[in-house]
């Protein structure tokens, strides 16, 4: 892609053709940020359309990027589901900005594969800083810092930090005996969580061969928080069957209805009983941006590890888990396998990190550079201005359910999630639901809460501002006024 | 960022903004591009010093794109390792294009999360078609393909899909016991790979609970491939012992070597015993491109799941790494976990691919974008083209070593690595080592065969010509001439 025409022979397009390119995805992205409110919110495409309009063989000779382009707004853009849209509520958002792409796209064009401190040096240093400037605006206790025993590292989401956790705390556990020998012929090792836990959770412990039974699902309190005594009766249970407990996941903002696990007390039986005791806060961490939402970190000092995504409320687009850890050996002595092909100076001078040995896999992209962008872009105060906008408008929407003569809310409002349900039942709710996703107006997503179906409407995207939350609450209330649909 | 001013309220960057900035980002690509070969391509940097230039704090407020920019020239780029100068030659290489970028930047403003189909249905279904296209543009056996029993996903590394064939292999042995109730409690499972498998899967069998014992590492030939007869041994051994052999790992084109397993001897053992057969292929893969490298996927329809990366040798930015399953239900029964609030009509119908359970993670980024970029930008003859070029200068390559009074093979040079070392030993190899990246002119890595020291000369990435592989091979040449370094 250099300049002079020689060297680049081939197929390859050289970075003049780049620019030109360049320039033309750049306002494609510009006029897609400009019409996003235009497209129906959820894809209104059948199963297989897409693939029904392309070809069946991939092209022998190249085709031209104008062609390509053209074939992204006449068969990709209908079958996407505009995340991006700020009438966008479904599951937990997955919000995006304007210095994350930026900083994508560059790092997309360095192409540096950070495996190892010396790799690229600078994108394994950056992402240890930024991950302590994050700790320290999230007010994260010493220990999770890098300057302390722990520090932070961006994997690709919570399920995969969940898993990290629970293989440190299994290696923890058995001092490193499970790695070497396998689990066959121990004990059974016991993991905790409760009823309103991620499924990341359920699929951990398959992968890491402790097995769904030995997960076991603590019942909650009124507000879908965990109860520390039955965590505690179960522990002892356990230990009285010669099974060994060795791991809690508690939660900061249940996935279901953003409910919080009361860490302090849940810590002081982890410290207890000697088990690790991990705390995903995979959306709701982001508000702890805000000192008067920092009630959310109490006991945060008893977890091993700790896990939220700015990709979820913290306008970095997917992926960017940040996961922190109290003490970076345990996670170094579980994932470390050092194959001479990698060995290197630096890793031999024990002076740097190499963060293969955080993670699962061994490749990895440079993803602090748009974390860097969106917190240098922002500041501290543009972040915590638009996660207190985000609050005040799902507390705005909580008060319209509880005025309202058809919805009731369904579970308490902490933050940006909203649970909320017809009053006449699941049939009507789940109506409601299929209406407004039908309309590509909006889009919303359900769960179930004491065997009741449940709305879900979380308020996070990038762009949703008063107007939207307001014409969503029109279109909810049209759907439920509409009555049975006729079959 | 609605170009309305009255949407873009707070701190938001308005369309209008993210034009501006968003050229800058392409014109600084550009240069880039233009200039890549004027950085050193090993960082020459120091341990700590990229983080002593950052701020201790977080900023408050917001600061300018351009200070960002400007940062990103002054702190950042001297501590990158250019993983896209013609003149990295380590490791395996990490190759990328303008196109990738492209689809890479478009993808990040889309910011879709494509867990499962109704989360946006291009993102799933470009994916299983563009994977369809790559299984038969290497010339993959039929059951592959998602219109047989099989099909293909993107995930971010190999050894992310070493790790899922192994774990869909424990449960297809285990007929499910295993995810349900643990690894404890059960006879060893035992897996195979040879002394030259990619330690992902020394870290594969960690974490599955398999653990490292259980990890039989066959012996291998003079060309450094598995001997089957060997295996078969090994397996009959465990057999004998009440262990339960359930997994053997084939490699076409190891790290240390490019050798290349015996795949269709390997697979006749692995049926005649119940085994799973994973192969890993992942920067010799891309070389199926062309019909006359196609005796490397001899053996192929033995296979269980197979896997290579796109992000290694064909153009595609990491990650993408394309893995293939023989049979789909395998994956699924392994990986699917579907709480209330992911259940929607179109999973419920069973007409639709849930990518979720083909998967560690949970969430997903919108990769087949690149690769469909690619592969249409290139079309199947341009990347046919360069792959042809690269073994073509490696075997230049070859020559000059095998006439060389210095230098001497280490190894059969298959496609486009030649492992070499300096003929006086593994002070001299080492030497020579530390000089040539110390120049910052190329980047070598060393592996060890044989218990000797061996130099990895990997021709892939995009921009090398003929005369950065003469230039690398002066500067040998002179690096071995010097004599030993004075202490």
């Amino acid at each position: 892609m250099s300049a002079k025409p020689s060297s680049s022979p081939g197929f390859h397009l050289s970075a003049e053709q780049f620019r030109r390119h360049g320039h033309d995805a750049i306002e494609w992205i510009a006029r897609y940020m400009e019409n996003v409110e235009s497209f129906p919110v959820l894809s209104q495409v059948k199963p297989g359309q897409i693939r029904s309009q392309l070809p069946d063989s991939p092209p022998q000779t190249p085709e031209r990027l104008e062609d390509i382009f053209a074939d992204l707004d006449r068969i990709i853009l209908p079958g996407i589901t505009h995340w991006q849209s700020p009438g966008f509520f479904a599951f937990f958002p997955g919000n995006n900005s304007a210095p994350s792409i930026l900083g994508e796209v560059l790092s997309a064009a360095l192409g540096v594969q950070g495996m190892m401190w010396v790799t690229s040096p600078a994108c394994t240093e950056l992402e240890t800083h930024v991950l302590d400037w994050v700790a320290r605006m999230l007010d994260l206790p010493e220990k999770f810092h890098s300057a302390d025993s722990g520090g932070g590292v961006i994997q690709d989401s919570a399920s995969s930090a969940t898993l990290c956790a629970l293989l440190a705390a299994r290696e923890r556990k058995t001092d490193g005996w499970t790695n070497q020998n396998g689990m066959a012929g121990s004990q059974p090792l016991v993991a905790y969580g409760s009823t309103q836990t991620h499924t990341s959770m359920d699929k951990a412990v398959r992968i890491a061969g402790v097995g769904q039974e030995n997960l076991i699902k603590i019942d909650v309190d009124d507000s879908f928080a965990m109860k520390p005594d039955s965590l505690e009766k179960a522990i002892r249970r356990d230990l009285e069957k010669d099974r060994i407990p060795f791991f809690v996941c508690a939660t900061l903002g249940t996935t279901s209805s953003t409910a919080f696990d009361p860490v302090e007390a849940i810590g002081s039986i982890c410290q207890k009983y000697g088990l690790w005791l991990h705390v995903d806060a995979a959306m709701s961490g982001t508000a702890a941006l805000c000192p008067e939402f920092r009630w959310l970190n109490k006991g945060l000092e008893l977890a091993d590890s700790y896990c939220f995504n700015p990709h979820k409320w913290m306008f970095v687009n997917f992926d960017c888990t940040c996961f922190f850890t109290a003490d970076r050996e345990d996670l170094i002595r579980t994932f470390s396998v050092v194959p001479e092909f990698l060995r290197n100076p630096a890793s031999d001078s024990g002076r740097v990190i190499d963060y293969r040995d955080w993670q699962i896999p061994l490749g990895r992209r440079f993803r602090a550079l748009k974390l860097w962008f969106v917190i240098r872009s922002y500041g501290i105060e543009g972040l915590q201005h638009h996660v207190r906008e985000h609050v005040r408008l799902a507390r705005l929407f909580r008060e319209r359910v509880e005025n309202s003569e058809l919805f009731e809310l369904a579970a308490p409002v902490r933050l940006n999630l909203v649970c909320f349900r017809h009053k006449q039942g699941d049939e009507a709710t789940r109506r409601v639901l299929d209406r407004v996703n039908r309309s590509g107006k909006m889009y919303l997503t359900h769960t179930r809460l004491n065997h009741r179906t449940v709305l879900r409407m979380c308020i996070g995207q990038t762009h949703t501002s008063q107007r939207h939350v307001d014409d969503a609450w029109q279109l909810l209330q049209e759907a439920a006024e509409e009555g049975p649909i006729n079959s």
